[in-house]
């Protein structure tokens, strides 16, 4: 009898161990795909260039998380006067592509979000939105050529 | 003597845990530097700059795992017909440095595995292949100047 | 009382477990926020844009870690004769931002640690940290423009 209650508790540690370590094992490894990609030039070669890449990537890896980080010169990219390829953003955005403008880029070139793209949203800072992926496991890319 | 068999048992289920923790340890950390390389320009300089890139790595890191993915122009430096430095990629190849083509890119400027320079390998998607490469824990470097 | 030493050694074995596996939890965690930068060029542009870029880190993160590695041409950044930004050097290090030169891109430029702005300092290899840091577990940005 005591030998049943023993073998019931070790029983119960071993299991509760392999739990908490399986769970440990499953953070460490990735379920999907998931890359942020940084564009620092705007002119029109570059912004199809990007469009391009994005759409490659999403060809071989379907269920890919892509954010697109336009600060510096790219912002253009996603202004209504600058971008060559604003229907793309929109398009590409329920495909799980998201576009996002660097708010420090954009005060220092006096845009608003209502000079974005339709699609295009805002991060507070486009290289620490950078950072941040990368410590939540995403892949990094500089995009453009 | 139930004191003995249950010390076993005990003795067991620590080694098992020490064992299977161990193991996740080792995961996290790494044996072999491993680094893939971006290159997105073709010129040149750039070619020269990126062999040598590589060999100061391998001088500090003599054991490090290098793939270095050519697309964009860059596809120049592994064909035959632009590459100015085609026997350094069949030189490096058996100290552990990979050159591979972007498909992607191959297709686009007509480019087949005949057109490449020896030792040159290609891979379905250049970008996806950088993806790919930082989720197995490779560190990511843009390349060139 | 021969269940009472029993449980005193289970209890043990379950805490030593417990302790072990959240170590390895807390290796996995980012208590703090770690970028190494990477800069290539060595243009007045470039320069100021970079230490744009490092002051927009430290304002929205105040507390990360930053190291800027300044490798082929962006030497010209921590020399005496070629910085546009000394000052602004020795004012970030005591604020968390390293700015190092590459000791291989030194020696091809003829360079000695004299040569440098005050507070810059030097690594054997400018990519080799860039793969190091990396290795911590460094976020890793492009920097300039």
């Amino acid at each position: 009898m005591k030998y049943f209650r023993l073998s019931l508790i070790l029983l119960f540690i071993g299991f509760a161990t392999a739990a908490f370590c399986q769970d440990i094992k499953k953070q460490n490894m990735k379920k999907t795909h998931k890359v942020v990609v940084q564009v620092t030039e705007g002119d029109s070669l570059t912004q199809l260039a990007v469009i391009g890449q994005v759409r490659n990537i999403k060809k071989q890896l379907p269920d890919a998380q892509v954010e697109v980080v336009c600060h510096a010169n790219s912002l253009d990219m996603l202004l209504k006067s600058g971008s060559k390829v604003g229907s793309h953003i929109a398009e590409l955005k329920p495909l799980g592509v998201r576009f996002v403008a660097c708010e420090n880029t954009m005060a220092r070139k006096k845009a608003t979000a209502a000079d974005l793209v339709p699609g295009a949203e805002t991060v507070p800072s486009g290289l620490v939105e950078i950072i941040l992926k990368q410590e939540e496991g995403w892949s990094y890319i500089k995009g453009g050529h």
